[in-house]
């Protein structure tokens, strides 16, 4: 066996930990909480299911393989539910070292050009980076509507946060589709008793 | 909501379906069986990691794509184990329903387009679906392998079975991987007991 192939199978068992991290969100028909590996597979299906929704300039491809690779961190790191109390540049700072140490596995062009590309995610600065976010921050959404709130009374999530912390990411890169979910949001919410929020 | 991003949402909560499917193989730690959902996302970074392997007329971004919806079937049709016995025109017909309903889901446009793609995969004869099918079959082995032989001593594979089954189908769309993965294997077969086989 080559070093090269070696060094490709060492990663990609490594990868395969990343279906043992527990997400805070729960499959649609809520029997359990999902997992970081099958999040990372459904949210690059929506990329490509919702690619239309994306700006002119995004490379869906581009988006998909960012998608696939953007939670790896979380072997080392773990989830970070997006409603819960976090240190965020201690946590941060984990995944940049968790980043080292799982892209360091690849062979050396493959670990840098990974890298790179999950890095440029991070930064959400990029047209295809602001739409991956995007998508990200949108699958939970759904799978919470999808379970009568799912994970957001046990969050105590009202829809001022929602909207703060999860709508302006989506609308930045798929407007029409926070636009769309935001009715679903707003019933749901009003069908709440007020002693909810 | 328009109609057309209600019905790309009710495809992919569908699809959430597949995190439920159970399959053979278990994880690399041999902690618990893997689900096709999950599968899928490992394998299309598999098929990322090893594009190298591929001959240079594969498009990997499309064998990704190919990756991400091979399975979807399994949500009407379940997984069929390869070592096991099987009614293959019986199951080849189930699955053609399933990719019916499940790719009906969608806005016809992509319906026809995803259909199209995993069509192609099904046929396995241009050389983005024989790549995907090399890979799809070379994440069992390895998961395999990494757990002690895993679920070949319960299917009572031997080491002819695993060339014929695996072998001559990874070695078409990636012969040098193959060649890599046969002298772990041959060890591990050589290992065993003779009773074994």
């Amino acid at each position: 066996m080559t070093d090269r192939i070696a060094a490709q199978l060492r990663f990609l068992t490594e990868a395969c930990k990343l279906k043992s991290v527990q997400r805070a969100t729960t499959l649609c028909d809520g029997s359990r909480r999902e997992n970081s590996g099958e999040h990372s597979w459904h949210i690059a299906l929506y990329a490509w299911v919702l690619g239309d929704q994306a700006q002119a300039d995004v490379d869906i491809d581009r988006v998909i393989r960012m998608l696939l690779i953007h939670d790896l961190v979380e072997i080392d790191a773990g989830d970070t539910p997006i409603h819960a109390a976090q240190d965020a540049a201690a946590q941060a700072k984990i995944e940049q070292m968790a980043a080292t140490r799982i892209f360091g596995l690849l062979p050396p062009d493959q670990a840098q050009s990974f890298r790179a590309l999950w890095d440029e995610f991070e930064a959400a600065e990029t047209a295809d980076a602001i739409f991956a976010k995007s998508i990200d921050r949108v699958q939970p959404v759904i799978a919470n509507l999808e379970t009568d709130g799912g994970t957001w009374p046990a969050y105590h999530v009202t829809a001022a946060q929602l909207e703060a912390r999860v709508g302006t990411k989506v609308a930045r890169g798929a407007p029409a589709l926070w636009a769309a979910l935001k009715q679903r949001i707003d019933a749901w919410f009003a069908a709440r008793p007020p002693s909810f929020e």
